[in-house]
């Protein structure tokens, strides 16, 4: 299995509440069942203050490396991550488990 | 619960294989059977090559945010992060789930 972990920023000036924020939310919350690589699933907003905190975190689970690539090659994900590259930036780690 | 995400960047010339950084890694992996808070854990190195990929991941999870700073304020966790702020610099995020 792969342990896929993305954490999010939201461009200086954007809140959560932006529309297009929200929508973005929505459709990584309905990746999980658009996607059947998917074995694990999780996104949510960061509740930290600390000033290293990022703002949103997806963290899933699939496979194998091929599933991952599969999963970054869906069309919803890639729809997705088209949506939050309009308000936020992101950094990731893949590691095995 | 609460699902604590820590993502680490090594320092521009640090190596996977510095003796500071293997001491470092051992010290995140003893963290599991020394914090009682802990209620999972994972820690690895990342296997991605893509340019968005930082090194190194802790993925762990605790009762509840009480339980969340009694493992920040833990001597076995100040001491490794302690380590590990000698050569990287590492973003959070916090969610409940």
């Amino acid at each position: 299995m792969i342990r896929h972990l993305v954490l999010f920023k939201l461009n200086e000036g954007v809140d959560r509440d932006d529309p297009r924020v929200l929508a973005g939310v929505e459709a990584f919350e309905r990746l999980d069942g658009a996607v059947p690589e998917l074995r694990f699933w999780e996104c949510a907003w960061n509740i930290s203050d600390r000033p290293i905190a990022y703002d949103f975190a997806v963290n899933s689970a699939v496979e194998d490396a091929e599933a991952l690539q599969r999963y970054l090659d869906h069309p919803a994900h890639r729809a997705a991550a088209a949506q939050w590259r309009e308000f936020a930036t992101w950094v990731i780690a893949d590691y095995p488990f």
